[in-house]
């Protein structure tokens, strides 16, 4: 497996903090070639500046380190949590299928072996980003995420709203979300929130049949390169907690899962057989593996099941079609919904935040904005007030598929009915006619929904309804997702998000292909197409001929205009 | 080269008209399989109805008729042009340049050997589609296109505003153009307009060093077998008039062209020396062999010209940047707009549309809806007044590049400044920044315009800005501008749109996976992507395993409820 990854004519820098100036905030810096110009014959040469690139690779794309994925990443906010000193790591993990794995000799094979024991709050410490931004408290963490977000925006002399204290102030009222689990002290800190860079969440994830654990490492890897700024591990099949651990030791970014799943795979899949205990003992699996957030299907309410009777799809999600029968076969309230309170009770000594699945999100043009699926919104905004009480951050899944002129409702309900707390959608897809292709019916809704104030995006893949996704379809899906992100940054107006767009368009005005390739979301793939389709790498390309340049014609105009001034 | 297109469980079926009861109006109709299920032990078989499809591809997917490609199309509105006893046959192409490569013997073996002498209106007569609406007739094919839109929604019991006479109606007040040169009787009627399905247009072309005759009717078909609404004919190299022949007499689609392109070549390339009565040759040898419509960048003004000069990446447009440096050398004003009355004369006489150029658009996200591009915009207002005076129909080119919020006030300024004739744009791509897709960031911008009202949308394709598309760029840029299309049809409530994204959810939900690919734009990859991800064809899919099924456990539940009720 390749282990670097890297960009061409880039480095990794680090920015330091100014309150904490020991943190080293990772960004990617991207080389331009100068401009040249004649002035008669005076040739004039202009440097061009660095481009400053936000960066989810992490110390993958670091020159200057040693990656081995069997000892993991370094621990970088080991520290920052350490020093606090509210948490105790405990002499053992305490989940009762954690201990069983572990004392499991078969499985040694398969096992990472630097297993750190795994930190707890201590009682009565409230050790989440958000109790301490409630306290005032403004951590290395929200420091981190503010230099990250503004990159290199004050040399340039752009403002931004963006501080740290800004930082902290939306942790605290719940519009923003800084995934930071304790147990995962290797991921670089980012935030998830309106008022911030629109981020994008990949899902990977064997099933029953294929994949190994390598396959899935080396996906982890693939979307922290192209730039996923958190991961899911979906997996569904065998020995799903020595994958985890792999991943989670050797990921950059924030890791999430949907416990539910790893809960029915104990029961051998027999829904009716699932229960709090299993529930629970998996989540406290997971919060001491280091998983930052978790989609928990609590906002389906019994009574609001049948509401999914009348559609043409029915329940598409996974987690929201198995709590559905688990009500239905107990004639039960759902334990997830019953126990919420006891979730984030274990949740918040992790600092684990919740993602309230949207189990009832609509799988067709056809079923988008009904009942059902306000419905279980309407109850997500009370667990989200019961979530925040208990200092567990928290954002909303969504749908799905919406066509087009639904998508403000859904942003703007959500926005009332969850008090703000972030909102994390899957697309959504405005048309059901073009499987193979949702990765792009996907993004633009997801592009749309962004702007009007997403926070982050699942990124769907071309795969979508047809098959699990391979290498080449992750890639795809995520710079798909980072194009509708990004446009929504445009849109927004976020602080220094068109100085890439700028000086990409600048570079290719001024005909220097290497940088308009190298400051583009995937330089392989622009100067691949580029070399099999030319010859000459002019002041002209071949799609118009020398002729017919548009851009170069334009340039003369303006040197001549510029020299007749003289 | 395959001359035949077929779609699986396809089948090519023709509608009647009633006002006209001949014409026969070609769409695609989609076989489904019935839907199963049990109630108890019983199997209940339920038919499902076939889905009719708009169709693009003419008589190459009729397997009943017999194509040559040397022989041309059936000229099927031949006898509607004719009846209508306004036009004459020519004894001979009129255009000066048409008749040198006539009587050139060295291009015999590349000529179309079954060249039709042109009809050319009486002296008087107003024949354009536009006339014709004005007086209050309805010509077959108006009511040609007033079926197609509408398909089998009559039969569905779906209402629809799209009659004939609303047909007619718009067409008369500008807001629709039906493209109808009457030297390309070939070509199926369509309508663009904000009032009907939002259509697309692809480019093909060769240049100066690419690309051969066969190849460009080849990705012709290949256009029209993927959607393609319209296909404008961009060649600048050798040979590009009888290149157009081929492509014209086989096309089922109207054609465009940029006939400043042709006249360029014909003066090797010197802007200088380009004149009008160059030109003026080129679009009635253009005419006289059947383009449909033409872009015309008549909407640069010599004082608006230096407007460009503050810009990022100046002119973009090879039109606009010829006519820019024309008027700048000549120092006068653009011969284009100077004689735009004699241009729509000559156009009047052949029911050729003028589609206004925007040579001022916008290349990059920073020179969005700037005073270049908005100064153009008032021209263009005015030039349309002029086209429609002299009955020759009309519609607008826009941007470009524009990020999300700069979008809706090019609609709307384009709406109040051009009269409310029809917006035909390039994308627009939301950001600079992603070269090797453009296909998607275009796309997303184009899913919006068109959702406000843009009525055709061009397509982008992933090696826009790089090289020039081959076959599969081609489809991809096709199927991303359908969905774009067909998205913005979904929003905007167009009659019967969601029929087809019914029918493949309800297929996909009752795993029907047969119908879900050959309901889908791409039929072909969708079933490619299934079949290299499956080894089991059952009610699962591999993404989720038979355990996580939601869509089986969804369905299951509701067979449970059902079978409680009884």
């Amino acid at each position: 497996m390749e282990q670097k990854i890297k960009f061409p004519r880039s480095q990794k820098v680090y920015l330091p903090g100014k309150l904490y100036p020991n943190i080293r905030v990772a960004m990617r810096k991207v080389e331009q070639v100068p401009s040249t110009s004649f002035e008669g014959d005076e040739k004039i040469v202009t440097p061009n500046p660095e481009v400053y690139v936000y960066d989810t690779s992490g110390p993958f794309s670091d020159s200057s380190m040693s990656i081995d994925l069997k000892k993991g990443l370094p621990r970088l906010r080991e520290e920052w949590i350490v020093s606090r000193g509210d948490v105790e790591q405990l002499p053992e993990i305490t989940s009762e299928y954690g201990q069983m794995r572990r004392d499991d000799k078969s499985l040694d094979h398969l096992r990472f072996e630097h297993i750190a024991l795994p930190y707890r709050a201590r009682k009565g410490e409230a050790i989440t980003q958000m109790a301490y931004a409630k306290r005032g408290i403004i951590t290395p963490e929200m420091e981190y995420v503010a230099i990250r977000e503004n990159m290199n925006c004050e040399e340039l002399g752009i403002e931004t709203h963006i501080t740290p204290e800004f930082v902290r102030k939306e942790i605290a009222e719940g519009r923003a979300v800084l995934p930071a689990n304790i147990n995962h002290p290797e991921a670089e800190p980012m935030i998830i929130g309106r008022n911030f860079l629109v981020k994008i969440n990949t899902n990977i994830g064997n099933s029953a049949t294929t994949s190994s654990i390598d396959e899935e490492v080396e996906k982890a890897l693939w979307s922290c390169k192209w730039g996923g700024d958190t991961l899911m591990d979906l997996s569904t099949g065998e020995n799903i907690h020595e994958t985890r651990e792999w991943i989670i030791r050797n990921c950059p970014v924030p890791v999430g899962t949907v416990p539910i799943y790893q809960a029915l795979e104990k029961v051998n899949g027999v829904v009716e057989d699932l229960s709090w205990e299993i529930y629970r003992d998996t989540l406290i699996e997971q919060c001491e593996q280091g998983v930052d957030y978790f989609t928990i299907h609590a906002g389906i309410r019994r009574h609001n099941v049948h509401l999914a009777d009348e559609r043409l799809c029915g329940i598409v999600s996974r987690g929201g079609s198995i709590m559905s029968k688990w009500c239905l076969v107990h004639n039960q309230e759902s334990f997830l919904y019953e126990h919420f309170d006891d979730i984030c009770d274990i949740l918040a000594q992790y600092d684990v935040a919740v993602s309230l699945g949207d189990g009832l999100r609509p799988g067709s043009i056809h079923d988008a904005n009904d009942k059902a699926q306000f419905a279980e919104l309407d109850t997500m905004g009370e667990l989200v007030l019961r979530a925040w009480k208990k200092n567990v951050q928290a954002f909303i899944e969504g749908p799905g598929h919406v066509p087009m002129h639904k998508i403000k409702e859904n942003m703007e309900r959500q926005i009332e009915k969850c008090h703000d707390a972030p909102f994390y959608t899957l697309g959504p897809l405005v048309t059901d006619i073009a499987p193979g292709y949702d990765h792009i019916t996907s993004a633009i809704g997801a592009a749309q929904i962004g702007w009007l104030g997403t926070a982050m995006l699942c990124y769907v893949t071309p795969k979508e309804h047809l098959a699990l996704p391979d290498k080449e379809d992750v890639r795809v899906g995520v710079i798909t997702y980072k194009i509708a992100a990004h446009a929504a940054d445009l849109a927004k107006g976020h602080p220094g998000a068109q100085v890439r767009d700028n000086a990409l368009s600048k570079a290719r005005y001024e005909f220097r292909w290497k940088d308009q390739f190298d400051l583009s979301l995937d330089p392989e793939r622009a100067q691949g197409y580029f070399r099999a389709g030319h010859h000459i790498d002019g002041e002209y390309c071949t799609m118009c001929g020398p002729n017919f340049c548009a851009m170069r014609l334009s340039r003369d105009l303006k040197k001549n205009a510029h020299n007749d001034k003289q």
